[in-house]
């Protein structure tokens, strides 16, 4: 597959969708799709759908549209999801322990293979079937298990001294729930952020200034 | 306070950092911050700063800067912070259990006055004193009580139908924790989505394509 140098960030935030959307037509059982239709779908035009999928080589052919299963596949496996990274979860407070539980880490390509916290009195609680360990622990975990992603369910004032320890560790890439803006800190490390509070807020706004 | 007509989506959804940003500046009682400074501490540049708050009237003065407090309080008005949107949650599982514990929801202009689910064995369970109702009181409840938010943590099987309900009730607005596709079918509702799986396939493909 031939692959463009640069993809833009846009570009790689829309493909998760893609990959959702061709994941629920697979499922019903449809084989091609157009990228009129596909556009319809998604509510985004489908000069950007070509251009998007031309990033990344293209997979569609005039008059027939896209495979769908060629598709699925191929956006899955340029997602990485097809992976089993090694992942730690550090918080098992109510998000932390909401996160274990809810998210699919292993369809999305991580295994999640320990959770830390430093509340002793979680310790050998189970979430997902792995058991709570105490933070202080995490140094000898890592040394033993090589974790690569570290999910990040703390309060910010902990969470740059974590962070420093995890990179000392060798983790390369954060789910950050915290409100600690690591890239300024660790400009080499991964880090996808999620802001709920963020996302909550712009809600406010658009409620508060609708036309 | 001098607005523009129009703010384009980037702008608005930076809003909530600057408010973040400038909370813990005020915390640690500092006064005043040039735009510069602003920009070294958020990562963004100090033109691009000057132009968001632009948007809003601006707030600097040349040679002086921003006055944070000031500008604080401003942006947290346009957010509309100081608002109490009468708010329910939909879906009491892990997630959403996590959601109403985890998230100050009156600090950011909300008001949680409900919590339903379809599971009849949560009804009574207290969540942030708040008792879960079983999801067949819901018309009633928003009869009596006029909420404008409702927060969704649900499958995504059953939110269509939740949806149009909620719409005939009134709701205005809706953070979206579901897959489902709410502004294709209702356009009119102000929709924040909150994509965990999406946000977490991102890392992935950061991780698998470092240069």
């Amino acid at each position: 597959m031939k692959k463009n140098t640069y993809i833009s960030l846009p570009v790689i935030k829309r493909l998760p969708r893609y990959y959702r959307f061709l994941g629920v037509l697979r499922k019903n059982g449809i084989e091609k799709i157009s990228s009129n239709e596909l556009s319809r779908r998604m509510g985004l035009t489908a000069s950007q759908i070509r251009q998007d999928l031309n990033c990344f080589g293209g997979f569609g052919q005039q008059g027939y549209g896209y495979n769908i299963e060629q598709l699925y596949n191929e956006i899955g496996k340029i997602l990485g999801v097809d992976k089993n990274t090694p992942t730690i979860l550090i918080g098992a407070g109510n998000l932390g322990r909401a996160i274990a539980s809810h998210m699919s880490f292993s369809e999305r390509g991580f295994d999640l293979i320990g959770v830390f916290d430093k509340n002793e009195a979680l310790a050998g609680q189970m979430i997902k079937g792995i058991p709570i360990r105490h933070i202080s622990g995490l140094y000898n975990f890592c040394k033993d298990n090589s974790p690569v992603v570290a999910v990040l369910c703390i309060p910010e004032d902990s969470a740059k001294e974590i962070v420093e320890q995890l990179v000392n560790l060798n983790v390369k890439g954060i789910w950050n729930f915290t409100h600690y803006n690591i890239s300024a800190d660790f400009p080499s490390l991964s880090v996808e952020n999620v802001h709920l509070s963020d996302s909550l807020m712009t809600l406010s706004y658009q409620l508060n200034n609708k036309d």
